[in-house]
């Protein structure tokens, strides 16, 4: 079962929902109006198809190996990060000033899914130019934009990002790395940092690690957390390796899964290090970065959900096993069918299909959120991007993630017992995904910066402002659509009531809800993302394309019908309150 | 982070809640209303503690290993075993009659529960004597039962279920292994057989095979399988070990989790086996093993979702991880705080203990019903306790699962980036109770078989029957627990619908309805079983322990409040019918 790449779908999406044809103005999309659009999906179609996918499930098997201080990366990934570099897919978001490809996210962020579908570990080396540039966008750094930034564009080397220490993860403020000034201007590091992807590996010749560190005597927590750039091989000259750092690779980590990615343990050990901007600014310039990775979570859940979708729905279009319903009952046995017959297994594909569609839609809405904000010379329409992406990427992280998670639990239930073999190759899905919940701040610290700091802000302006949007288009359904319109009312009910609630409740109170609002704004999200595409389908599919439309529209039904109602049993347990088991002592848990 | 029995909230379900001293004219009981009742589970759990949860780590690394036709279980499994049959727990649900110890399903379940919570891969190995005794129940075969049942309940054999061949599954009426009759009464076997648990390893000199197969000219479908006996050493006499006979085993799987039991691919090449019971009947044979092992399946998920529950409430009360809520609003950073005192973590762990707590009662109720089903000699109470282990067997073995997986997933979730580590040791409890949901028919066919099958038989007497009881109870709860009834009875109307509904429903209907009306039982159930829980700690926890009920209705009010109002989404998935995407042609998927 080959990974495919839903290029048509994307295109559709970005051509009808989106309209990327509008956004001709801004810098980078003067390409995406024309057929090159097709021509870059189905190039990056193929390179993730034909070259990455194959190594999917083989690189799971062989794992990273670690062998005194190196790191070997499973068979074929040497080979396929070169066409990676060649081909310039890793530089698909770099701007063109700096040698990228200069795409729009919106476009960058359909080839990240397609590389993410075909391998997720692969896909973990491949975005470092892009990292990098966000990262080494401070002043009076040319010197190291020079030596470090530019091989990092080019691939040839890469990066990593090294934040998360033994005693502490989401808690950065903890971090004790420390940096002690040189009187050459640069700074010696010592300190050990754990679950650093990419910390060591041999597909690059180069590992530049940018570094939160605390410079000796500065203030306790996150104001006095500082970003350094701390290569593994100092620069002799633009590109050529000069002298061996104290950078040193303890060993890497025994995933669940994820395991053709190197997750390391890194001491730093008197390594020299350059400071990236003003000292004490490191947690916000990481946060540039995080808040892109974060988003990412969310096109890699669409990516993996989407290929743990193909494998299912290939497999019960196959598979004879069982009867129809009810044949039972008459005493005589039915032929077998296919599973594709079984009414609850239609039921599992329909509600994979009703999420990863518009998920999908909002993974690339955010991401054309993103190039609003960053290349639009509209005040209004920046701040306006600038509330979207800051009310909705912990929807994208952890939304996302969770929603993606169960869906490659339930196509792996769709292959039975072979579901829990490890050579059908569906429960990496699983294993894969499951990381994502975890990773760049576990989904419930997402939860709570989402309602603690994020929605309340300018008294709740951009929350209100996205529902007075996701209600227009709503009330803009067709009438004989008038389900979409019906759903989506309710739920928006239930929204502004938590919304409201939350607003109104103690600290405790709105901590314990927090998880049950984010989820519940993920599913309008989603479900205003189904209005989207439905009113795209109603204007663009012609008669032949008719089927296509009521295969939306029946998948957005079951999305307004069986998975939006879930507002309500939402808010019935944030209203429910959280005092009795707050205030319980230690011994009851 | 030791594994710990909970024998302490057993005894208070058996003796409280449960009120097993109140069955003293049943067979094995006699012995339940003394001390003795405490000394059998807490040897119990020090063997579960001491002697089997030591090796789940290890056993998982380690795996089973095939070699040239044999397997080799992980280290330290043998003597392990050999205690297991020594102290006689491989046989306690065996009646004394047949040489087994003869205790109540009841107490033998919360033995299995720790068993499995130690290691639900060693537990795979536990119960032949057992499940033997149940298949070898026919006329006939007495000379069989001395060969073969007396080493089975002694432990010194172990058996197998070998049902699924490479095409089938769940669709057992497809099986092909043939059956051809031998002028000596016995039978020459040929097939091959996939997923048998145990199929070969080293724990016992010999392995007993029940099989399903097919006499050659037996009638198509489900109507022509018989049971039969294919040992892999004919027994020469009693307990002594004959001539090899032709079972080979062909290689194990690689799964996801539960890697230290051994999944056999089995090939039967004239291999000499002896039927049980009549001819074309061994399906039915089967199914009262496969009642006891679906029921079965809830115990393993209570299992493992308390042994992951114990890693991670150890976890949050030592990690100093996070600032109190709303302490970054002034500016200030507050002190880190234990992981427990995050609103979002105790609500993670509320929910986890308000699942667990009534899954056990129900897990070790369900047993009692077996208990007087089997043994009470009153027709009324036997009637009574059928009905309700026909209702509630797909609750125990697919919403249990269901709930576990996901407490599981839940569990790992608190240790953020540390439980994506297989060394945390609390990611293979996701990877083994996965399987649960999976195994002895996927649970979307155990939701076929409550709707389609079970849930209407008799004008649905069995279901009218318990709801009434639950109705009962939940009306009884005292005054200042009004909350219990309230809640119970609004769910109570909401699945009582959706019985009305799916009784007039289409049968596609129904099946697409099928999974969220089990799911909405089981919800249903757990509350049950807190109301029981709550009204018996009302009465016998004396004051000092008042902290302990205390506890116990903040869970139960978590529970009412935040998981069993989802009653109301269910109910309106189920009612918005499937016809929209039962009709799609199969290239919408």
């Amino acid at each position: 079962m080959a990974y495919r790449a839903p290029v048509e779908e994307v295109l559709f999406l970005l051509q009808h929902v989106l309209n990327v044809q509008h956004y001709g103005n801004l810098e980078g999309f003067d390409d995406v109006s024309s057929d090159s659009l097709e021509q870059i999906l189905s190039a990056a179609a193929r390179f993730a198809e034909d070259v990455v996918a194959p190594l999917n499930q083989p690189g799971d098997g062989e794992a990273c190996r670690f062998l005194a201080g190196s790191v070997k990366t499973p068979r074929g990934f040497k080979e396929a990060y070169r066409q990676l570099v060649d081909d310039g897919w890793n530089s698909a978001a770099v701007s063109a000033k700096l040698g990228g490809k200069g795409m729009p996210y919106v476009v960058a962020a359909a080839i990240e899914e397609f590389i993410n579908g075909a391998n997720q570990s692969f896909a973990m080396y491949a975005d470092w130019g892009f990292y990098a540039s966000l990262l080494m966008d401070a002043e009076g750094i040319e010197q190291l934009r020079r030596d470090y930034l530019d091989p990092l564009i080019a691939g040839t080397w890469s990066g990593t990002m090294a934040l998360t220490e033994p005693h502490c993860g989401t808690d950065v403020g903890m971090i004790r790395t420390a940096a002690t000034p040189q009187p050459d201007g640069s700074y010696r590091l010592n300190g050990t940092k754990i679950f650093i992807s990419g910390g060591e590996h041999d597909l690059t010749e180069n590992i530049v690690h940018f570094v939160l560190a605390r410079i000796d005597g500065a203030p306790a927590g996150t104001q006095g957390i500082s970003l350094f750039l701390v290569p593994k091989f100092e620069a002799a000259r633009a590109g050529m390796l000069g002298k061996r750092n104290g950078v040193q690779c303890l060993g890497i980590e025994h995933k669940m899964g994820l395991r053709a990615s190197a997750t390391c343990r890194l001491h730093f050990e008197d390594a020299k290090g350059w400071l990236i901007g003003a000292p004490n600014r490191g947690l916000k310039q990481m946060f540039v970065l995080m808040n892109h990775t974060r988003r990412a979570c969310g096109v890699i859940a669409v990516a993996g959900s989407e290929a743990a979708y193909q494998r299912a729905s290939t497999y019960v279009k196959e598979r004879v096993q069982g009867r129809r319903a009810r044949a039972c009952d008459n005493g005589e046995e039915s032929k077998a069918a296919l599973l594709l017959d079984q009414p609850d297994v239609r039921r599992i594909l329909m509600r994979l299909r009703a999420f990863i569609e518009p998920a999908r839609a909002l993974v690339l809405w955010m991401a054309l959120q993103s190039d609003i904000y960053e290349r639009s010379r509209e005040e209004s329409a920046k701040e306006r991007a600038r509330e979207r992406i800051e009310l909705l990427t912990p929807i994208l992280k952890a939304v996302l993630s969770d929603m993606g998670f169960e869906a490659a639990v339930q196509a792996q239930q769709l292959f039975g017992g072979h579901g829990y073999i490890v050579s059908t190759g569906v429960e990496q899905y699983v294993r894969d995904l499951r990381v994502l919940m975890i990773a760049e701040g576990a989904n419930g610290v997402q939860a709570m910066d989402l309602v603690m700091r994020k929605l309340f802000r300018d008294d709740g302006r951009g929350f209100r402002s996205f529902v007075n949007d996701v209600s227009q288009a709503a009330q803009d359904m067709p009438e004989d659509l008038e389900f979409l319109n019906e759903a989506m009312s309710r739920s928006l009910i239930d929204l502004i009531a938590a919304f409201d609630w939350l607003h109104g409740a103690s600290a405790a109170d709105a901590s314990a809800g927090a998880y049950d609002f984010m989820t519940m704004l993920g599913l309008v999200s989603l479900g205003y993302m189904w209005t989207l595409i439905i009113a795209a389908a109603g204007k663009v599919l012609s008669a032949e394309e008719g089927m296509h439309r009521a295969y939306k529209i029946a998948r957005a039904r079951f999305f307004m019908e069986r998975l939006l109602p879930d507002t309500g049993a939402y808010l019935r347990r944030i209203t429910s309150g959280a005092q009795d088991f707050l205030n319980l002592p230690a011994d009851a848990f």
